[in-house]
Order: C-alpha cells, then structure tokens, then sequence
C-alpha cells in the first residue's frame, strides 16, 4: 500500500480581525443588552431579528461613512448566481425589513435590533471585523416628537447601565441648521440645491474632522486647503474668510442655556427657511424633554456635535461620557461618544419609491463596556466555582452529592474533573478557576462525618501578607460536619462579599 | 446630457433559507437562553463567545452527519488567498479554542455557548440556513462522572425552562456497547478494528435509521437491503439473521430498571472487554446520578437511543419532550427530541496531535420554543405598550410627560407618533400593537384635569359577546383625574391578568 502523505496540522488560530470573548466578558456583555433591551421595550419598541446575510441587491452601497477607505462587506456567491453577505449594520436590514413586511407592520414601527455586524475592513489594533451594535429606531414618523424620545430613552440607558447622571451629556444638534447656514454663506442655493455640492461636500467632511483638526484646521479645509505634517496637500472648500467665519460661527453657537443657543443660531440662519425649520426643531426637542424633566444636565442642545451631520438630514444625536479615564499611557483623557443617531429620511426609498421618514440610535456596546470596566465599575474578573476536591476517585458518588445540594442551593459550584492523583492540581485548578471555596472530604474526614471547607480568598490574603506562624493556624479552613455543607458555604461565600 | 439609465429597484426579500424574527419571537428566545445560562453557569461552566467567522483550515470537513448530502459551509476567500468560513456548530470553534488556548484555558475546561450557526444546505420548510444552538461541553475530563454530569444538568435545564418533571425523560446510552455487540455479532475484531469497516458503517447508519424504517427496515439494511417503494434498492451488511438478531437484541435491551438494562448489556456483549467497559461506565452513570437524586423518572438508561452513536465514542445522551401535540394535519404525535449529546476524543487532535476527551450536549433552543408554544406555555405574542393618544398635536409636551410618568413607574407606554389627524387610525394602530390600554386627553378633558382611560382588552371583549345596549354603556372606559394616571393604569394591568 502506498504511503498517504502525511498532511501538515491545520493551524488553531483565529481569523484576522475577529477574536474570541471568555467568562464575564461574555456574560457582562449580555447582562448589558439585555438591561438596554428592557428601556427600549419600556418605551414601546418592539425586538427585531434579521438574518445575519442579507442579499447583495439589498444592502446596497449604503455604507454610512463613505469617505472611509478599505470599507467593504463580507460577499460570495451563491450557486453562481446572486450575491450574498453578512450585514455590515442593524440599518441596512432595517430597511429592507420595513420595506418587505410595510403592509403588516405597524406605523409608526418602534424597533430594536442587537447583535453582532461585519465590516470586511484592514484589521488594526482594537479594530476588529466582527462587532456589536445596538440599535432603535423609530420608522414612520415625522414629527421631532420621535427624536426627543430617542434622546430621552438613551439617557435612560445610559443610567440604566450604569453611568451616574453628570458622567454623560447627550448633544443634540440639526442638520438643517447646518443647511441653514450655508445658505446664509452663500454655498447653498435654496432654489438650485444641486449647485456649489462639491463645495458643500468638502465643508461637511472638514467639520466631521474638527475633534481631528482643531478649528484652525477646519478653517484651513473650508479655506484655501491644508498641507499636512507629511507634505500631502488637501484642496479646500474655497470659502472665503467672511464664509468661514460664517461657518465656524455654527460650531462655537453654544451659550449657557439651551435658549440662548437657538437665539444665536437663529440669528446665524437668518432668513434661511430651512435654518429656520431647523431651529424650531432643536427648540421643540428642547421643550418637549423638558415637559419630561430631562433638563440640560442630561440633554443638551449644542451645535459643536458635527459627527454624523452629512449622513443625517435632520436632528442629529451623540451621547459623550464625560469623565476621564488613562489612556494607554497612563494620561488622563475624555471617554468621548458611545452612541450616536439622527434623523434619516431616505430609509426604504430604495426600495419602494417612497420616502419614509425615520429617526434612530446605535449603542456602542463594547466601548460602553471599556467605560465601565476603566471606572472600575465592572471587573471582567469572575468569580469561579466552589470546587468539590476528589480525594478518593472511588467515592465520587459523595462527591456529585455534593455538589448537588449546592447547585440545588444556588451555588455555582462542581467537583474536580481532572486527573485526582495530584492534589495539588486540584488546588491549582481551583486558582485558575478564580474559585472563592474548595471542599476536602478525605478518608478519615468521611469517617468522622466531616468535611474541610477552604476560603481561597481568604487563604490567598493571608499567604501574601502572614508570618509563617500564621498561616500554618490555617485560620483560613474550616472543619464542619457533612450536614453543614451548605450553610457553612454560604456563610463564607457572604464574608468574602464584604 | 445623457439620461442616466434607471436601474430597477431592489428586492425587499430575506435571502432564500433565510428568516426574520418579530418581537416575542425574539424576547422569549432571549429570555430562554438566559436561563439555560444560568443552569450551566451554576454546574460551573465558562460562557464563550467565539466570533462567527473562522478559517476553513481550522473547521476542516467536520460535520458530525457525513451522509446527509448538500451539507456544507458559507465560506468565502480573503484577499484571494486564504478562505474563511461560517461556522457551522459550536463544536469545531471550541476545537480551535481548546487547541489555542491550552496554555491558558484551566484543564478541565468547562464551557458554553450560544448563538446562531450557518448551514450552506438546500432550505425546505421550516428548515432554515441559520439557527441557533445552545451548547456545554467539558474539554479534558476522561471520567463518566462528566458525561453524569451532563445528563443532570440537561434534566435541570429543562425544568428550568418550564418543561415539568414528568414532561421529559434523559436517554443514556453507550457506543462501546454497541462496539462490543458488534463484536459478538462478528463484525468487528478488535485484533483487526479495521477490518468489516464498510459493514459496521452500513449497519450504524442503518440503525441511526430506527425512527424512520421501524425495525423490519433495520433488519433488511444489516442484512440483505432494503428496497424503498419507488424501487431503489439500498445495499445491506450482509448480517446473517443470527448476526442481526445480536444486534437488534442491543436495541431492545431496555428492561424495567437499570440495574436489570445493565444486566441484559452485560449478556450481550458477553466476552467484548469493549462492550464490558461500555456496561460497567452506564452503572457508573446511573450510580452518580442516583447519588445527586435523578431517578429514572428523569435519566434513564436506554439502549434504543441510537441517534449519534456514529460519531461519539463513549456514553450518548438524548432528551425527549413524552408529551403528545397535534402535528398540521390536527394528529397527535409525540414531540420527540429537543437536546443531543455525548462524548468525543477527538476534538483537538487534527490541531495537536494530542488526543483530548471531551463530552458535551447541545439544546435545540428553537424546537424547546415550539413545544412550549405548542403546549401553550408560552404565547409568542406579546402584550404592547400603553398608547397615549394624541388628541391636540399642539399639547405633544403634555402627552411625552404622561409617557415619562407611566415609564417611570416601570409601565411600558408610548405617544402615538404617527399623524394624528385620524383618531380612529390610532386605535387602529393601539390594536395592531396588542395594546392593553389607550390614554385620552383632549381639550375638554385637559380643561377638567381629567383623562379618559380605555381598557382595549376589555373592550375587545365586550364589543365581541355584548348587546349593542350594553356596548354602549362603555364600562371599558374610565375618567380618572390626571394625576391618577399611573394608579388607574397599573389596577387595569393587574386585572388583565386575571
């Protein structure tokens, strides 16, 4: 017989850009959607779960960041023919699904949506290809009303998950004042809207780049242009300094109150319709959360938030943790965004021809996760089990009883399921595990009717800091009779909470 | 300039095999997992979340049924060089980890997941190309203690989802014994366990088959084969009847108790040092299990449980749901099995060479749906919010505060956010969403401090089964003073669900 060729190992590895979650990365991840998942409902959103492949006809190009490079989608043919690909956001499938269901749907539909979306984009460090997104959205309204509730429900959320009232603003701003503005700076022609678009064009991509740039790089963009640091030279918009200043007036229209605000951005639109309809937006939001009690402390109208304003047609939303956490370099810095939406209008047109107004919200999941867990409001850390020692791979039987009346007790605990021989192990098994008790039930404990119960966290404690005449009193570990197994357990499990 | 040729518009269409979840499709689902997650976090295991994508390389051709034709994977290639895929269960990414990770991972690793998986297959009816599967498996754990355990915290998680003791019943099995039958039927040879390969392999497909041809179906595939009705002939072992009397004696082993099962395997298998091995691991289970408190009214030892022994290689376990529903065509039939599982040694040796047992079960999160919905359990129909309806668009301020009131108090409730010039499409709407109760206030009311409160169930109730008299006497509607609201809509929730 022929000798097969021996083929290479395949290798055990992760794709590039995706990674594996363990334990409480897992766990604390789901505790958090399922605690948003409960705002939203309480607010009338109905859940919603698309496919994770949707056709390529369907999602369309419709990327929402489209000066990103190396965007793309996850595709393959199916039986040579149509394309197919894993969503690439919670909107795209949306749409389709407000399209293909518009007859039985209720309108307006409330929805939300929550799972992981893939961006076939060049994987770097903390940039990962398979993400979670967090979404609702409100399809079939016009009226700022639905905006306002999006921006009362993500502050609930984010106290809800456990950001403390002061540590986040959510910022409110609207495109149209935008619109508004650029009417009045003379680069937007209310009666020939396509005109001057490569200019606008260029104006929005630098004031989405401001937290990049700085205002003076800003102005340089809408200006004349800007060389940077390597020499590469990006054309500008053009604007004239008076233009400019215009614009840049937009940006720094924040006063104390949300009052003062709208007064100076009504004056900045001028006779503007649109800048006009823009500002009695932001005012109704305004007054609308009010009459709910959601004041400036938590909702703010502030036309500094300039992210998303090209892709939205409307009111526009962020919501910013305030605090500071240390970077990588041990240098204080602002958390920043973990959430932001608007108001869209071209949602199902693609499809139906119609335009359906729509408003909605995404969540950062992970980075609302990195906030807690830097505030040490979260340990990623998990307890582990009680572990149930085998001292005799014979009486296993005692052991599983064991256990049994622990888990029936509601304590996370299991027995030793590896090679007995070496107890050692074992104890070292129960480390690696992160578990808080082990339970020794020998020969002549088993005789004597006994059981050893060991507080691990306690042990730990007293082996870094006892003398050797401490430690060897083990006040750590406990003798008490089979019959007190649980209660004992119970008793350490508390102590070790405080 | 040239008319830009208009392209046609996409489909709104779930891909082909390919489905959407509404709502309490997807909250129970949720719900459901939740609580399976609990359980397995109680018995000690680790969440793992692996992502959705890994390399071909590391899946391989691993698909646990191997005749099942059109079985395959969504796979795609990364910069026309390597290929990635889809997974395709649960099982294959743990293989990865387990390998990755051995460094790192405790040993045992005791770990579960959950999530959707892919199956490039022919879609049918009700046969869907993603699905969800709901694993635990412990990774390195030799000992029948941990298959034990398995079959216990299977039988707990049913309960705790709601299927009642009784309702259930846990089948263990073990391929060694079928193994050792074999050898006393003389079709395998442990000096030569290479040799009548083909015929062990015809005769276990053949019993995997016992659901579906009966046992005179069975016998005539390890015998001479089987002639379906379109006349198609299947090639069979070529047992002699002896042969296959030995055989078929395996699956209908089961006796009264286990004790008297073990008995029966135990003659059966007579000199086999494998089959003896296979008998002396099911006492074992049945002791262990004995020792934690599960009886044979929960886990039972039963030789009839074929369904996988192909692709384990130790103990197998199936949980079956006993009750009866009706099937289309209004028949009872038994709801059959929800949960498989068993034990495999091969899980990490394509990545290292080493071999590692394992054992584990998956829950078929999707077929526990349907029989709780099927015994009316669970209603897969949700209760909608609270409609605060929009009688005066002018006073929008004064309905968001009544939604932020009812909110507050943990009430789900929202304002009509459509066009509210139609009063009769916003209860048309309340309706559409199962709303319990709709708010009224218009400008009479708000000049009384009053509200008009409609119980929509109540309501429904009465417009069904009531005279036109008593119809109109309306007493599905209250008038309650305004700062009422929350106190009036809590005691009509509390009496809808009476």
């Amino acid at each position: 017989m022929a000798k097969v060729k021996k083929q290479p190992r395949p290798k055990a590895v992760t794709p590039k850009g995706f990674r594996d979650y363990f334990g409480a990365e897992v766990t604390e991840r789901s505790h958090m959607l399922s605690q948003i998942a409960e705002v939203y409902h309480r607010y009338g959103f109905e859940a919603l779960e698309t496919s994770a492949v949707e056709t390529v006809e369907a999602l369309g190009k419709f990327l929402p960041d489209v000066d990103r490079p190396n965007e793309g989608v996850f595709a393959w043919q199916e039986d040579e023919k149509d394309w197919v690909a894993l969503r690439y956001d919670l909107t795209a499938p949306l749409a389709r699904v407000a399209a293909q269901y518009r007859n039985d749907l209720p309108s307006p539909y409330r929805r939300y949506a929550m799972g992981p979306v893939w961006r076939n984009e060049k994987p770097g460090p903390g940039r990962f290809r398979q993400f979670y997104q967090c979404d609702a959205d409100t399809v079939g309204s016009p009226t700022v009303a639905a905006d306002a509730e999006i921006c009362a429900m993500l502050s609930d959320t984010l106290e809800t998950v456990g950001i403390p009232r002061g540590d986040y603003i959510v910022r409110v701003n609207n495109r149209k004042v935008l619109n508004g503005v650029m009417e009045v700076a003379g680069v937007l022609d209310p009666n020939d809207p396509d005109a001057m678009e490569t200019e606008r064009g260029i104006v929005l991509r630098a004031i989405d780049k401001f937290d990049k740039f700085g205002e003076e790089g800003v102005r340089l963009l809408i200006g004349a242009g800007r060389m940077d640091e390597s020499g590469d030279f990006t054309k500008g918009a053009g604007l004239s300094d008076e233009q400019a200043d215009i614009v840049m007036g937009f940006m720094n229209a924040r006063r104390e109150s949300g009052a003062a605000t709208a007064a100076r951005l009504r004056e900045l639109v001028g006779a503007s319709k649109t800048g006009q309809d823009g500002v009695n937006e932001l005012e109704t939001i305004a007054e609308l959360l009010d009459a709910q009690g959601y004041g400036g402390d938590r909702i703010l109208i502030d036309p500094s938030v300039v992210r998303g304003l090209g892709y939205y047609t409307g009111p526009v939303f962020e919501a910013e943790l305030t605090f500071e956490i240390l970077d990588e370099k041990g240098r204080p810095r602002q958390f920043g965004s973990v959430s932001g939406g608007g108001r869209y209008d071209d949602l199902v047109k693609r499809f139906t021809g119609q335009e359906v107004p729509a408003t909605g919200v995404s969540i950062g999941v992970d980075r609302l996760l990195a906030a807690l867990r830097a505030k040490g409001r979260m340990s990623s850390v998990e307890t582990g089990p009680v572990v149930v020692t085998v001292m005799d791979r014979d009486r296993m039987a005692d052991y599983q009883a064991m256990v049994a009346e622990l888990r029936n007790a509601g304590i996370r605990s299991e027995v030793y399921l590896g090679n007995p021989k070496n107890f050692g192990n074992q104890l070292k098994y129960a480390d690696k595990r992160n578990s808080p008790i082990a339970i020794i039930e020998g020969g002549s404990e088993k005789e004597n009717g006994v059981i050893q119960i060991k507080d691990l966290i306690l042990g730990a404690q007293i082996a870094q800091n006892a003398t050797l005449d401490e430690w060897k009193e083990r006040p750590s570990q406990y003798e008490v009779p089979r019959g007190d197994l649980v209660a004992k357990v119970r008793e350490i499990l508390e102590s070790q909470k405080q």
